[in-house]
């Protein structure tokens, strides 16, 4: 498969998550990255390009004209990338999927649920596809316990935890810290910590169990003095089909460096996960010793295999993980299969579902919200 | 000091937590076993005592005669270990106590609120001890840990997480486990999960932060058809001083065997200990690299080094910790210090408040209940 | 059963393994401790004895009056334990035996080769029996490691590895510090690292394969300025039936409490156990997932469950494991069944003469000495 | 820094080593693949080529043809990587070297000491570098080891423990089985464990430590009927400086898949890391806590956080640690400084001197062989 053509918003110097859409991008070979809108002030956008290595022709300082531009090319952009805060998601996304432009896109999907009805519209309107970069779905061992659970190892699914705790707001962050800033301003993000991880838990319980929530009961609350946002949020949810559980997420938890957990307990079986140690996944049996599955070992399964890249034991990391999902998407634009079922936008919206539902449940002390 | 005379209530032939207790009595030599009713059927009491090794003419079938009679002996018990079904608790602990000889009880206190506070009368008007065998409190590393909140090591305390997770009672029970028989009638036991090990962990969240709760939100949920009380209990709590956390007790985990785990996160670092590797407590403080402290190692301090009997690398376990309560009560018993902080019924009434408190909760959909 | 009576011979004030000793006789409640010999100094020994809650007339300062007269008594004890320096192991547990009082001693057996053969010698002539606590055999987990390789489970055994890592001596130990200044006098001890734990390695290794080794080569070397023993120990080994394997103890090895780790590689399966986190047993088998095993849950197996006191998940330690051997002597004792296969002093000569050799391999530059 | 131009010999269809380099080559976008002889057999070549993307005139079959050619042409490669067996190596390298173009090669060096003293003097000789990807040195946790040895964090350095344990080869491997064919072949491998996975382990101890084996004595031993090399190793090591050391690379330890493990043992303080959970590193020193540091966390070092792309938590593998080297070796080509110093031979003549001095240990009973 020849390399596809990439373009990307948001994402300059100093940028984590730009950075790491990149070398995902790139892990496999699937996409060469050649043009790009990386901040909103020209100085700045065209040198991160060349920093880059993008050609100057193909340094955007505007989404709207870079759209544009690169659907009339011949040599145009088949995807692009967008990297940016919250808020920005929706008219970007917007704006290249009515060129018919890919895209890829950072999670939550939006900062406000009307926006991503409206991208989840245009998504639906474009020959474009949209794509989440959910990206802890991406981890074979994720991908093992999702078709354990379809395949009904676990029997009926009773419990769901999914637990995502982090440090790095215990405090608050230095001035110059512009991730921590831009989240931390509710216009931008749309929330604190259930925007940034919760609806990461939100979208793993519901990826590996197959189940979405019927609906839940939430407490966000705020540990540091002068944050407008939220750190700390714990979600009770009553699944379909009877299954319950509980979303912790949290980024004032400290010595937690990037802690998502996920535990699935079923009638016959339950399956254990974490992402910082995540080339292996505990399956436990009524009554049988645990066992442990490791990915590329003798017990992983189709899922896991198709998205393994080394043996069992060299570990694979967050970056490949994040890779998978590139390479899916890069598949999915080159065949032109799945249009359908593209994932990503129900998904998304979903995920802003969630985390609007939680503000609500909030404001009137964790009552139960229904989201069905 | 020489050891006291103890005696048994309950615990006879098949039992597993009379059994533990009489290690615990013996481990360090504080309290030689000499008298019991080991079960309200004649027969079978005298069957266990001879088996235990008790004098025939100390074995009784009626704990009423066995309080009177062991208050009239010369050589008569110091204290009596209650280790029979919740709802019984009560009435045997007042009937000791009314001879004024002091009690070492199971927890639950008991199986009712009205029954609890009974029972804390009854203590108050004794001269003999009423203690409370929540073991788990025994543990060096969960005394480290209380110390450690106390001195400021945390800063403000702002989230305490408890899990008590097991999975024995995934399906229905075989119809001869006795333990789990009458764990499963509400009336004998007064709950299922939460009174349990939902009890033992909240209790654990209050000896080491120090605070109790203000307020909570419960759902207890039952996952095996046919069960009559709770398998599975979620408690959102508000604690004293603004502090919140979450405790979750699960007898339907599948892979887990009796993994009670406690987080305590403040301002400044944070604590995280787990029951089945009880010697090691992680300590992390912000912006440093996470600690491991272990049980009799350097960083050990005076309230874990009080209750450890051989040095690091060499585990001690659930014994010990349970044999710890035993040696502290016979100090007491034997000292006659600490009546006015006579630790146990206070915290047993605390933790029959909570039950019920977790109770009415789970009737009015996890409504918020005040327990101040 | 009834209480067999015990008595003590060192383990005065001060001293770690006597403290152990007492406590691992009185858990299961086998022995009674009424007599001993806790020190060469009479008033050192009267106090420790009033301390410990000896009769006055049963403490003695000299071991082979305390033979005599107890052998004497109508109710004179039936055992004794032995918790002094290594090279007084051999002359009390001589003096006890040739009364036929039972003899169960600290590890290793004697300080020198001829010492252990002369009390083997004399176990062999008594109507007592001799044991040698080997305590690390008594871990439930380890029982079940012997049982699943006595079966079969792993193949023809391939390799054996034990590792027995300690930090405590990593520096010159303080003046006052009584363990540490008998092992380090060679006379006392007979040998340092290689004496003290490295015998329990080669002990564990053959315990648990029923395996001896043909020949060895051994390198002890000494880290600290002015030590005369060594204090870290590497041995090859060939065994009988082909396989191989190696020991390394070492009490330089800073930030290892008491890590005894045994590894067992079969051509079907292996099995691994950590002393510090005794209560599992990882279990692989070729091209499957690997197991954990856990003492009291699902797999564990008839060996582990006979010395399985309490549930899974409620963790038994070291005093509990010392304890099973204390518990299995006492059914020696009492019914005098196992004389012909009495374990101990075999054992206790082979562990001499693993010492010696290893100590004449070293100095001739890790040549390989024969041992059958 | 513009991409630099790669080829590469071997590695086609089905190999494992190649796919990892066109990866490693690929994340950091400092090289782009544009030749290759990947495969001997032209068909077969160019099957792979097309595949991987590389035009058909820069396919060839021959390696010597391709350095002539790429040599000659105006955009020809800056460097090649060579994932050939073991004894293809030295030739290869050869041939590049001769045109001025660097080689950036797997371990070990050569097959043969005679070989890799050949290979030195032609890298020596050329314009072009050589690099051999010792991949594990390019984790970040061992940066940050070998940083905290140089600066003396653990004192005198006394002992060095190198584990690699793998069970891929504890069977007899099917005959399709590419990757273990040519290995099992001692003209093609040069040796077993030895030389597949024994060279990165006493790498590692260098690589870390700083210094540098004196005289060894080894053990080579095979456990599967017919094979002809090596699959357990056993290397009795003493280093310059007095420390000494272990390393035991087995390729039939059931239960383990690539566990490599490495301790640093100091008068002051000790190192442990795993491969297999790489991102973190103990850190223990006498009488305190030990200490987890981790990749990206606030005890990472300067030697760290230059190799580290992604913040703390989320994790980096292996794909990454061996992107690294490609990613220094692209720095040492492009900006031509570091000749002298450049990385790469020396290290690799020191592995093949190493694996032929445990050949020859072997042959003589775990003789002492001098290495200096």
């Amino acid at each position: 498969m020849a390399a596809l053509k990439l373009g990307m918003v948001g994402g300059g110097q100093g940028a984590f998550i730009g950075s790491v859409h990149r070398m995902a991008a790139r892990l496999d070979g699937c996409f060469d990255l050649v043009a790009g809108a990386f901040s909103s002030d020209p100085a700045r956008a065209h040198a991160s390009a060349a920093e880059i290595g993008i050609d100057g022709d193909r340094s955007y300082a505007d989404f709207t004209e870079m759209a544009k531009v690169e659907a009339a090319r011949a040599d145009g952009i088949d995807a692009v990338s967008i990297v940016t805060p919250n808020h920005l998601h929706g008219p970007i996304a917007e704006a290249f999927l009515a060129h018919d432009i890919s895209v890829i896109c950072d999670k939550p999907m939006t900062a406000t649920l009307a926006q991503a009805k409206s991208l989840l519209a245009a998504a639906e309107a474009s020959k474009g596809y949209f794509f989440l970069t959910h990206n802890y779905t991406g981890y074979p061992m994720v991908r093992q316990a999702r078709q354990m659970v379809a395949e009904g190892a676990l029997g009926n699914i009773r419990i769901i935890e999914v637990n995502y705790l982090q440090d790095w707001l215990s405090e608050a962050p230095a001035e110059d810290n512009k991730q921590a800033k831009w989240r931390a301003d509710p216009v931008q993000s749309g929330g604190g910590a259930i925007g940034d991880i919760g609806t990461h838990a939100y979208n793993l319980a519901c990826f590996v169990s197959g189940l979405r929530a019927a609906s839940l009961s939430a407490t966000l609350s705020t540990h540091v003095d002068g944050r407008m946002v939220d750190d700390d949020a714990r979600i009770a949810l009553q699944y379909d089909c009877g299954a319950h559980g509980h979303i912790w997420a949290s980024q004032v938890a400290i010595g937690n460096e990037n802690n998502l957990t996920l535990a699935v307990y079923g009638s016959k079986g339950a399956l254990r996960w974490a992402q910082e140690d995540p080339n292996v996944l505990w399956f436990s049996e009524l009554a049988k010793a645990s066992q442990l599955i490791t990915r590329g070992g003798a017990a992983s399964n189709e899922a896991a295999s198709a998205v393994t890249r080394i043996p069992a034991g060299h570990p694979e990391g967050y970056l490949e993980a994040f890779a998978t999902l590139y390479r899916e998407a890069a598949e999915v634009i080159a065949t032109k299969v799945g249009k359908n079922t593209s994932i990503g936008s129900l998904d998304g919206l979903e995920g802003v579902r969630f985390v609007d539902a939680c503000q609500r449940s909030t404001q009137n002390r964790a009552s139960w919200i229904d989201l069905r």
